[in-house]
């Protein structure tokens, strides 16, 4: 399950370059349209490597997987699936309303999808290793709450919203240690 | 032969994504027109998801591969890859009757493709442990005969058609428990 | 060596599938501008899977891989990733000469390249395994020949040309049994 | 770490072939003008392979990863991943000025943050043999010396930096020999 995720992942993280299509100007002014498309993709690139780094962390303490797990783990695929989507959708409209909002509401059903992953895994016998090493997941119920606040924002100020995305995102840059420190 | 394999399925569930195009619209309505390539979209990585689960489960409990087996399996693969051009047609289309139609059929080619492997890889030597976890194979052959039924009703109601693809994929959904008590 | 080969030969016989793009009609008659496409399609899908299935068996008998035939396998890649474009073109324009003989010639510099590959392989130490399995690889040599035939061909009748494409094909699509003797 | 890397590098290297499109034109004449697309994608091919190679080799010898190293890992995927947009910039472009500058700048900081992967991964506890194997990493550092004299270039004479690109590719085809004798 692990080589199918890192491979549907990679590529999710990679077409979302496509976007970023070669101007016909060979000026540097011809690229001045492109940056806020850079920036989302930038964004894009760091929230999908988190979830890659997390959940090889989760699969690296999960010793057996059934049949739910593995549709769990297909619906959070599902949800980082459409990342590139709403990623060119918010890169190429200027970070307007609606695309951040929804550019938002992914991220929170991606963190959600996570979390039915967690549990399903959880549920799946001979799991106890994963148990004792993911504690309370204090990290990834305060994610979905910023979320729910951050969505609504997007209507009022779409670059606070954008910021706090941009938090949520540093708050998980760092890898979860909990798991770490048992693998190391 | 399974790495070959997750790498054309992933690829295949997660281009089809590319057909959901950014709108220029950023208003609500500018994702309307988008909604049937979505469902649409949603629809096929449902059925690419349960032929990767379920080709994943067969590999599992396969021992032995032979060159009938590895061209049964690219014959799988190359109607797997016509998903994504009949889905981005079905979408783009609005479901009306020959796409429909034309969905239906790669749906019922991947079907027998899915058959011809399972024979290949239970005629190749070795293999007995699979022969056993398999028993009859009832839902394979009733899908097939649903298809076939549904393939012609695409061109009366094709919603119709549509309705039975997803009951097909509901029965799907659930995993194939005969190998997976197997292999637990 | 042998995953990331196998990440692009992947790719590479699913992005071709991009080039059969959805059309507006939806009536049968809608389809029939992709035939060519498709054939086109059909037959690179074939190439790519004999190339795939015979690197496969080759990686299957080699135990050392030195930087020399590290190159010739990216050489070898370098020349599949050129099969896309050369099917577009291809079919995108009816099988017309300097398409065709460009598709006899990417044909012909990749079995070039698996024929460098093999002899880096040969040459590096330890494989002696190898060079008892492959003997004189008369297919490949007669496949090369074949195809310098088929070139020049392609400006007379490209219909021709492409009949001994495709029995080149037929001779291949029978797997490796030299090697396969060794390892089952 | 190793199979995500691979599937995004092979990713890379393959759709960046997509800028290669088939024109409408059946004569020699209608290739004429992919030329400088063909001439760039060949020049990055090879650069992308000289990554997948060291990157190879580098976690070869890699026994320990932790979470820095993980995100330096990201890092350096994310600049090659920019190697398809400049790729397709410069060859659209007939190799003008600023294309080529941002050509050799993306180059640049892949080196850097090679070098940044590199040295994470020598922080990280245990990984002696690693440190044994590099040695002072003498072409790491001399390439970017090299790419920073060739980047003002490209607005002098762009041919000039292109030429400097090409020789450092050179320097680079013939594999990192310290590690290899250690791993052969």
């Amino acid at each position: 399950m692990e080589a199918f995720s890192d491979g549907v992942i990679a590529i999710i993280i990679t077409i979302m370059v496509l976007e970023l299509r070669a101007p016909h100007d060979t000026s540097l002014a011809g690229l001045r349209p492109l940056l806020p498309v850079l920036g989302s993709y930038v964004m894009s690139f760091i929230y999908i490597g988190i979830y890659w780094s997390n959940h090889h962390h989760l699969l690296h303490v999960t010793e057996h997987i059934d049949g739910r797990a593995l549709w769990a783990n297909l619906h959070l695929l599902f949800w980082l699936s459409l990342v590139p989507f709403v990623t060119a959708w918010m890169g190429e409209n200027h970070f307007s309303q609606w695309p951040v909002a929804l550019y938002g509401s992914i991220l929170l059903l991606a963190a959600i999808a996570y979390t039915i992953l967690v549990r399903a895994l959880l549920a799946a016998p001979g799991n106890e290793l994963l148990a004792s090493a993911l504690g309370s997941d204090f990290k990834g119920k305060i994610s979905m709450a910023i979320y729910a606040v951050a969505i609504p924002l997007a209507f009022v100020k779409p670059w606070l919203a954008l910021a706090i995305y941009v938090v949520v995102a540093m708050m998980w840059l760092i890898p979860d240690r909990r798991i770490e420190r048992r693998i190391s």
